[in-house]
């Protein structure tokens, strides 16, 4: 098998790129795939993880059936660009270095890692230059000791040891859902806000005087003995809630209307807080 | 909805229990599915996942069909006990927490965490004791905003940009593979052993001797002036291997017959190694 992808010409061609772009995915590899719409399914999850490259070792059904191009739900071009074989050996010959995933131990001396740590492995190699693989054996028998014989390294995925065995196309998922995450550099977790933005402590301390000044003026805070502690717990309350600016003038109104409504001893101007003009 | 879950009495009686055994998976509430056979595989994800408590918004096919109960390949005791609420507030009416999983950015203020934070939060949550779920939208349109509201956090699977909507099933087997990997505290690398173990050094150079002896005996080292270089590499090869002892006999016995095979000049006996007895 031979493709036509471009060779950086020597180590320091590829040094200069930086890491995302010299990172190349790994194939993946089905051993006698049974059903054209577990192959959909793979290349749907290929592409949801960044993969493009399968080929099909003696595929017993059309990969480019109806059946299988619609459980591929957007994903046909990369069942277009796949590549059938007749072996193994064949559709891994251009590789460097082969991953094989098993639901068993077998009776072999190999190094068996985690989606995990496989693929904090792939991305080094990758990123390195490394051409590389990911073989997944037949729905129900998965693959040979002679397929495993072929491959440098045994994924297996830690699940529920009463029920852990995976269909093709999630076991795909898995395993390329974490070279994704081993690529991913984005933030693990964010506030997103609309067209506000998170309040100052100043303003968010008007809203104390404001609120606090018309809970004792209403009667709530009016015994001095459990006052200190009952503004010291709606503080917190309220800090705790991360306020916006929008949420600050939010509250300011219910305050005032909650206070006075419609009765007639509501006064006529509302105090000019600051956040009003932030 | 009430549930029987015995409650710890108190905090110190929770201390006491070991993490493992205080965690408390969360629930997965699936809002309006539209088909029977993506219940059935979401129960079959979460029995992958270890999770067990499936409630059901409103779902618009019977999720004890013959299809659904097939799709779930060995997961029928999650759909037997599955609940059907008519609202969401009902369904998520005893737990503390809950995380919501959504596609796409919405005009709310949120903290958005990958599946990965999200999955490091609910664990120290629910090994706390703390009541969490997981909510996930319709097939095709999701959370409304309103049901988003009702969510603490929302979690955000980083995916191919170009290609990020995953199916139902896939959605809850992404998430609730990181929440079992949360809690998974085997080794991330090990290798196998058959029958055999690692050799120890000092056999491993037995082997040297013997190959390097029958290489020099048979000419193939036979510059001296090149003779050190390549013995560092003949070494460095075989070092690389991490040889179990049966390979280094198989080695052996390899090196002997391919120096006489059946040639008149092959030794009456084998000189007896280290191996051999080991």
């Amino acid at each position: 098998m031979t493709r036509g992808r471009k060779q950086a010409t020597s180590y320091a061609d590829k040094a200069r790129l930086p890491a995302k772009a010299r990172a190349n995915p790994p194939a993946v590899i089905l051993v006698e795939p049974q059903l054209g719409e577990n192959i959909g399914t793979t290349a749907r999850a290929m592409m949801n993880c960044g993969l493009t490259d399968l080929r099909l070792v003696d595929p017993k059904e059309d990969w480019l059936s109806e059946k299988a191009l619609g459980a591929s739900s957007g994903a046909e071009k990369i069942l277009e660009k796949a590549r059938r074989t007749a072996t193994v050996e064949e559709a891994i010959a251009d590789l460097e270095i082969v991953y094989a995933t098993t639901a068993r131990r077998r009776e072999l001396v190999k190094t068996v890692m985690t989606a995990r740590a496989a693929s904090a492995d792939m991305r080094a190699r990758s990123e390195g230059g490394q051409r590389l693989g990911l073989l997944f054996g037949r729905e129900r028998i998965g693959l040979t000791n002679h397929e495993l014989g072929l491959a440098n390294i045994v994924i297996e995925v830690p699940m529920n040891p009463e029920h852990s065995s995976l269909n093709l196309a999630q076991a795909v998922l898995v395993v390329g859902y974490e070279w994704f995450q081993a690529g991913y550099d984005g933030p693990e977790a964010v506030t997103t806000y609309n067209r506000t933005k998170p309040v100052t402590k100043e303003l968010l301390q008007e809203l104390f005087d404001h609120l606090e000044s018309e809970l004792i003026l209403c009667g709530f805070l009016r015994h001095d003995a459990k006052r200190p502690s009952m503004i010291v717990n709606i503080r917190n309350m309220l800090q705790r809630a991360e306020l916006t600016l929008q949420e600050v003038r939010t509250l300011h109104g219910m305050i005032k209307e909650l206070r006075y409504g419609r009765r007639p001893d509501r006064p006529k101007r509302q105090p000019g807080y600051k956040s009003d003009k932030a």
